[in-house]
């Protein structure tokens, strides 16, 4: 499964950017692109945390949208609150292949020609709404929450009173 | 349903609570609070998205988290990346009446006493998370995707291709 970021822009968007990093690979994405600004620093925190946390979810810049839809080999779905609703949807997205799955999540403005080349314009409740959100309930639909991640240094210990870690 | 956010700092955590905001709104949240710095320029922007939206979701800010989570009649959840799972404590939320029901997310450094003054520690995935996608999710596990906001001025027409609107 692939996510597709549009518009970063370094700086204004590092947070946001950051949280549709940590979803993506908390759901098991394979890979997550950021178009719009090179952002080395914010790729690099996201890595950090691949790295110590497991499994290993590939970050990587694109210069353009355009290649990353077009040329994707399956079925493309955009985050929009102006699509059709997840709730309609889902089952025709639990049938795909995750590999041959990528979920597009739009910064504020989204070119019109994105809503035309995604195979699915999705939305997550037609109010105005949170990228973060509409991508991680979309997962969580999908796939449910991912429990074992590979190759960790450091796991958490799950407790109903305080932080505690371990090693794997 | 109430909504707690702790910690939020004007400026740097503006995006990040909005989209607390915007999704407690989306599932129907009667209340969310925000600790931390009042912010007035951020909560009159999610006022203006419920007066335009619909329905009536009440944002307000408070000096201390203290008051909000020991005054709060009803069952404290507390989203964390350390707590119990999500999917083995779903069942005991969902039995809860949502009048009763207040989910705290929190920012970067979280008070111990949080953690104990929780009636639940609840963890939606056990990686580095976002705390918006955590509330999401457990929202669209509790709720499901609200339907019908009342008066509103406006509203999405789904669509597969582009963005429209129309009067309610």
């Amino acid at each position: 499964m692939k996510v597709l970021r549009l518009g970063h822009r370094a700086g204004r968007d590092d947070r946001i950017s950051t949280h549709v990093g940590l979803v993506a690979r908390q759901y098991g994405a394979e890979e997550v692109v950021f178009c719009g600004q090179n952002d080395s620093g914010m790729m690099e925190s996201l890595r950090d945390v691949d790295d110590r946390w497991g499994e290993g979810t590939d970050f990587r810049h694109s210069d353009s949208w355009r290649p990353e839809i077009r040329e994707f080999n399956g079925f493309t779905a955009h985050l929009t609150m102006y699509g059709l609703s997840l709730d309609d949807e889902v089952d025709r997205l639990r049938s795909k292949n995750l590999d041959e799955l990528q979920l597009v999540v739009g910064s504020e403005k989204v070119p019109r020609e994105v809503y035309r080349h995604a195979d699915l314009n999705l939305a997550v409740g037609h109010q105005p709404h949170s990228e973060i959100a509409a991508l991680a309930v979309t997962l969580d639909r999908i796939t449910g929450i991912k429990r074992g991640f590979d190759d960790a240094e450091i796991e958490v210990e799950p407790t109903d009173g305080e932080k505690r870690t371990r090693k794997p």
